[in-house]
């Protein structure tokens, strides 16, 4: 009722997001099996599939082996052969990248280690760019569409403008993130799409939600394992955003008076007790250098950490154990506040995960006032560093979805003879 | 598309409250313009709206001003006359009961000063189902039918079998209030009417947004001030109740270590630091007795707190200024997890308020990792110590319209006649 559309158009633009939905869920499908699910005509739906179709979206896979009177029905599967949604991660330390097809599936992955805490935002935005150039030259893709590329970034994001307005490990502040990356694509001849920018955490939690092993856990609670600790909270399958987009800002929950300075000028936050640069600064302290990290090298210093603590160095061990402890003590306050049925530990935890993981279970369960930590469960996350990425690439499928993004054009015959020979190659 | 009603009854039941809610929004209405607004057939429209009427939901009032062709429309509006819905909130030392009918006006209002922690809760069940038969006899009620009874109370409830897993400060542990509520109230031949039991923050932040002078923010977190705290958080305008029931339990965040004992068995609560009892302890310290204070005697405490800070006792406001910074700190950490618009003091922090809200506010800025606490305002409620049951009330309204309350059934003529001259009185 509050919903009315504004037009024709609207109309028309809501029933193609709605008929792909359909599309999704059923496929393998027949025209009817749509209509009747979706309550649009059939005469509508044959419209909005022949739409879909010439723009690469639906394509039809045979004849339907539905009993039914008549032309024998064709059947209808989305079509993964023509677009790509890539997901770009900037961390302190690296940039990661994953793109998918309409399906969901994976078509390329990159990690690339990067300094993007010395790189500063103009550099790091020109290292993104490059990074795109590469990915869209990449066989892997050859003959997609980009509908969209999605950004996350680790910090406080004006989503609306695509600016991230404070990213304190990356020293980032004010950075209009959507406006020069849109700029340097262009400038670099890219093909023209659309850039969202979003949390890192919001967008590893997304996909959690759509492919992690609790995958559709609709209360699910994703923290982030960087030099940052951030978290996405998705509450009944929605990613809980708050009124001005800075939801799930765990890591300054102050959890210890007079303890040590964290890098928001403030004492014994979450991220200065249990972020990745003390936990190095514990676990392997001979081999890290006073004063602020830079990005480079974090990825090694973690393998050390980890190896040593396999090989029983009680340094190590001790250190993983403590800030397990700290993570504990931050997660009973979302539990609290949040009642997930799972808090899932992602990025460089996740190796970390065999001494964090108990003590984290431990500190959770003593300081939860919900018997049980209300049913919580605590685990590593499947994804790795790949995970904002990859929540982002799902993201940008979704937005297409749901109208957010616009749909493609309709492709010429030679588009689609392209991408039927690049199929079968 | 996965909502799928199960049978004809329930596509009617569905619609019925479509209707309902379609008169809410736009009477005084014709059925033509709740055909236009609701996508229904004017004949199913005529024959739902014929449904509600002899329901003694939905009444007719006069001739349509509407200019239309053929027979004039008879508008309708929301029939306020027949029913009501009762709100009843137990706290440690009172009793507080609202009761509204159909448009949300409310008939009654009691607060009853009762030591429920004394009483335990055979006791309490009994005294309240003692209230509920004083409340339906109340000329204020004749001749209404009650469509449902909620019941808030400050701590973990199971929902679905309207048990109190846990309310420490009343000194519950498992109490299947809703069956013995029902059972009491049978036997005392009140009409039957079903009970739902929640938690007070919960409904407390329902009544915020559907009647608070901050109603319609989406995002908005109300914190209850009684002896225990807890809070109940809206997320987008719906009630954010986590995997289990248990969100919002920010009672027990540990805020100081080594700091006073609480009730759950810990140290440094915010609880133990800004609950009622702590305050109580240092505003008055002169009036309150040693070891835990019984329910009676709390509301008086409170007035002399709030009298002596009025006068200018530096005792008094020292007290309540420190309780309002740790208050600001708890909310700090609410305020980094889910970003609310506003948060609202309830209960007893109403009357503390003056005191209360400048350090809560300034620790809140001062602590929240967002730029200015992510613009997050911090008021005192302007429902007091009804809020909960008021909450109550309207949710069974919401109840009611969504399908998770039986309908009343068809009234006869006389009882349609008993209405009218009730109203008319």
């Amino acid at each position: 009722m509050n919903s009315r559309p504004t037009g024709f158009q609207a109309v028309r633009e809501n029933n193609l997001g709605v008929v792909l939905r359909a599309v999704r869920a059923l496929a393998p499908c027949s025209r009817a099996a749509i209509a009747a699910a979706t309550g649009l005509n059939k005469t509508t739906v044959s419209s909005l599939v022949a739409d879909l179709i010439s723009r690469g979206l639906v394509r039809e896979i045979g004849e339907s082996t539905e009993r039914r009177v008549g032309r024998p029905g064709v059947m209808l599967a989305l079509d993964d052969r023509t677009i790509t949604a890539v997901g770009l991660e900037v961390n302190v330390d690296y940039l990661a990248v994953v793109a998918v097809d309409l399906v969901e599936h994976e078509l390329l992955t990159r990690h690339i280690p990067f300094d993007a805490r010395s790189a500063g935002p103009k550099a790091c935005t020109r290292r993104i760019a490059q990074v795109m150039a590469e990915v869209m030259a990449d066989p892997a893709l050859a003959g997609r569409g980009v509908i969209g590329v999605s950004v996350a970034v680790p910090g406080l994001i004006d989503a609306p403008s695509g600016t991230v307005t404070r990213a304190p490990n990356l020293r980032w502040h004010d950075t209009p993130l959507r406006d020069r990356l849109t700029r340097l694509m262009e400038e670099a001849e890219l093909p023209a799409a659309p850039v969202l920018v979003d949390n890192d955490a919001n967008l590893g939690a997304v996909a959690e939600y759509r492919c992690g092993h609790l995958a559709r856990t609709p209360d699910l609670v994703y923290i982030t394992g960087e030099v940052g600790i951030g978290s996405g909270i998705l509450s009944d399958g929605r990613l809980l955003r708050g009124s001005t987009g800075f939801a799930g800002e765990i890591g300054h929950i102050p959890l210890l008076d007079g303890g040590p300075e964290c890098g928001c000028g403030r004492r014994g936050c979450l991220e200065a007790l249990a972020g990745i640069e003390p936990i190095l600064r514990a676990a392997v302290p001979d081999l890290v250098p006073r004063g602020p990290l830079s990005g480079e090298g974090i990825a090694h210093l973690v393998a050390v950490a980890v190896e040593r603590a396999e090989a029983g160095d009680a340094t190590s061990r001790d250190a993983l154990r403590t800030a397990g402890g700290w993570l504990g003590r931050g997660a009973a306050a979302v539990v609290d506040i949040v009642n997930p049925a799972a808090v899932v530990l992602g990025g460089y935890f996740v190796p970390m995960g065999p001494w964090l993981l108990p003590t984290c279970r431990a500190a959770l369960h003593e300081i939860a006032v919900a018997p049980g930590a209300g049913g919580c469960r605590v685990e590593a996350s499947s994804l790795g560093l790949s995970a904002a990425a990859r929540g982002g690439a799902v993201a940008m499928i979704d937005a297409l979805e749901s109208g957010r993004l616009p749909l493609p054009a309709a492709r010429s015959d030679a588009d689609r003879e392209g991408a039927r020979s690049s199929a079968s190659r």
